[in-house]
């Protein structure tokens, strides 16, 4: 890298404001960019990244190297370090947004005025959007390649501890860009550590459209409260389960344990676990049990405590909280208006599932929960794109505007109206 | 009405978040209404707007009298005024919103995954919605109607200076919406005329979804600049009418002049009349001379000055102007590219027009134009909802994010993901 890894404050402006500026002009060519383009550069990008894996490694360890130092921690270190097989996951990940279908240009609704005026509503890229993540350097690879794909500019600034890291796998996302002709400002990177320079991208509707931040929650309450661009993110994935009175047991047991215990970082994972009090006999004890010998501590109220002694009390705090650990809280309702209740009291809007062989509970259940997914009888684990068939995603979306639930290629988009008249005046 | 006219800060601060508190517990109800619930609401809301015509005539006449005293300009004046005519036109205007089909619950996609998850994306309402507009009461009725229909809580905050009117235009939605048992709070009315009370609207997005200005230019910049709430809005509409060199001479005279003159104060009408240098001598002179016989004040460069004396010369600040009134910009471009050109540099992305007869030079331009609406020979006056069969609109929005175009009742949902398993768990 050839550029300046601190700034000063007015260097930081003018910087900024140049890559917005950069990403304004490529927009345009971009956003007429054909199918075929756009996939010859992802296509060339994930080529360089192989080729380029020796200087990527490199460069990553010494971020490695002055994190250790810093004192990080294993967590963290791990969400930093690649290795040959993440740096192949990258390459084949871009390949694979080079598959999916280009949502740009679709007209996707039509119709015939009485006047005879063809209205379509056609795709077009949203614009610039900025992606603002924190240690993973490959997300550098997936968030530049869904933006190219959806035909937008992205404007990239990764964390500081993953720079020279995200520094290399950028000049692979560049050096595909010039080779399919396209300008090199499509994908940019903020060539700075400065923490500042997100304090700017915050400042700049003028040059940016959307934010996308990806990173703990820390990240997204700065970047809601402080920005005046908008922002497509979610901030909490309070995910329950509800048992209902009309489950079947064996169901609920598969669901609830894979719901919790898949994987408990992810925000699909669930934390809540909400049973009917009509079926508190059969199914709690089963339920509670399954989990504590998966290695769950089972934070329950007075009903899933009598089940176990290993269950702890759950406090008030509990049903708010998103764990993202071997955790859970657990309690009766009474019926689904009662679990519907405590959804709307605690819940995140986020994903949420109900678990029955009755109609009639699932469709109250699933019109009345406000979240971005509600599921029958299926694991929260689902809320993922790629689950969806959308494939990649650059994250799930609690918002109730534009994207909501997982953001594919199509939801980093917008439409215009194409109206094709013979000589149309309005009377 | 029994409430305070103005508020202390404290007062009002308590008064908006009782409001917005109301509206939120009057979503949930709302957006689970069937149909048949919310048209017979409507339904009683226009009955209502006839049999208290003379109560709000009377209220207008105050809010007149006092508008008068305060010297208000004539134009403000006609806003401000209520009619038998206008109001009738409220009441048929909330019929016909009856009559549009019911966006919420409507399942706009579905597919079923390989594991036999099956995933609907269904409509649901965007939850709570402010409308800021100014001196017309009768945007009271049109946008509590759209907001009922689209199953979203309204909170309407008219001009000060049509309190009285827009307060008993007010009480007849209040009376429909408990007609047919819906909660009053379904459509509230800041009550009072502090202007204080739009600074608090910007501050409450835990209880605000969204805002839609209504007004001029002075109101949505300052929305756009303040709230902390997202827009829907559009800034200006600075719209173009490019005349091609494969232009029909005929269709070009009859958009052009529509496209400026049939109402000049609307947001789709053109402020500029771009003519490609290929046929100047031939289309210059009879475009230039319409305009102008039709009492349309030309401002243009060299060549359309050539044309007439009476032509004005264009300033630079000319081509980024939105006249609203009977002045329109006019110069050649050198083709297409040379429109895209002036469009990109004075656009206000809201509505451009091409006229010709060449389908590549259409194609190129209704591809390359980034506006929320691109016509090919049809006049720009069509931007409007009524006009794409959209029926009602609450305004045209140039935002790119979520609604784009004419804001209908589908414009004013969200959606979200309704999975239905038998048991499926994450691999």
């Amino acid at each position: 890298m050839s550029v300046a890894e601190t700034l000063n404050d007015e260097a930081l402006a003018e910087t900024m404001t140049a890559i917005g500026q950069a990403a304004r002009r490529a927009m345009a060519d971009l956003g007429q960019a054909p199918r075929a383009v756009k996939d010859r550069a992802l296509l060339a990008q994930a080529a360089a990244i192989r080729a380029r894996a020796s200087e990527i490694l490199e460069a990553n360890a010494q971020d490695m190297a002055d994190a250790r130092a810093a004192g990080l921690s294993a967590a963290m270190l791990d969400r930093l370090l690649l290795t040959a097989g993440r740096i192949e996951g990258m390459a084949g990940g871009i390949e694979a947004i080079a598959e999916l279908p280009d949502p740009v240009g679709e007209e996707f609704a039509s119709w015939t005025q009485p006047n005879g005026l063809r209205i379509a509503r056609v795709r077009v890229p949203l614009g610039v959007i900025a992606v603002i993540y924190e240690s993973r350097p490959n997300v550098t690879a997936d968030a530049g390649a869904l933006c190219l794909k959806s035909g937008n500019a992205a404007i990239l600034r990764g964390g500081s501890e993953s720079f020279r890291s995200s520094g290399a796998i950028h000049a692979c996302l560049t050096a595909g860009l010039a080779e399919a002709g396209l300008p090199e400002a499509a994908i940019q990177r903020v060539p700075t550590r400065d923490r500042a320079a997100v304090g700017h991208m915050f400042q700049m509707p003028e040059h940016i459209d959307i934010i996308v931040p990806r990173g703990g929650k820390g990240l997204i309450e700065r970047v809601q409260r402080e920005s005046r661009v908008p922002v497509i993110a979610h901030l909490d994935g309070n995910c329950h389960v509800y048992v209902d009175g009309a489950a079947s047991l064996e169901t609920a047991r598969a669901i609830s344990l894979n719901a919790k215990m898949r994987r408990t970082g992810i925000c699909g994972a669930s934390e809540t676990l909400l049973v009917d009090r009509a079926v508190a006999d059969s199914h709690l004890p089963p339920l509670v049990r399954d989990l504590l010998e998966a290695g769950c501590e089972v934070r329950g109220d007075a009903a899933a405590r009598a089940v176990d002694d290993r269950v702890v009390p759950v406090e008030a705090g509990d049903w708010d909280t998103e764990y993202l650990d071997k955790i859970i809280a657990v309690g009766l309702v009474d019926g689904v208006e009662g679990a519907l209740a405590h959804i709307d009291s605690h819940g995140s809007h986020h994903t949420d599932c109900i678990v029955t062989e009755d109609g009639a509970a699932a469709e109250r259940f699933l019109g009345a929960v406000d979240s971005a997914i509600v599921l029958l009888n299926a694991s929260t684990q689902f809320a993922d794109g790629g689950e969806f068939g959308m494939g990649a995603e650059i994250g799930i979306s609690t918002n109730r505007l534009h994207a909501r639930g997982p953001v594919g290629v199509e939801q980093l988009t917008s439409y215009k109206y194409v109206v094709r008249g013979d000589g149309q005046t309005r009377p």
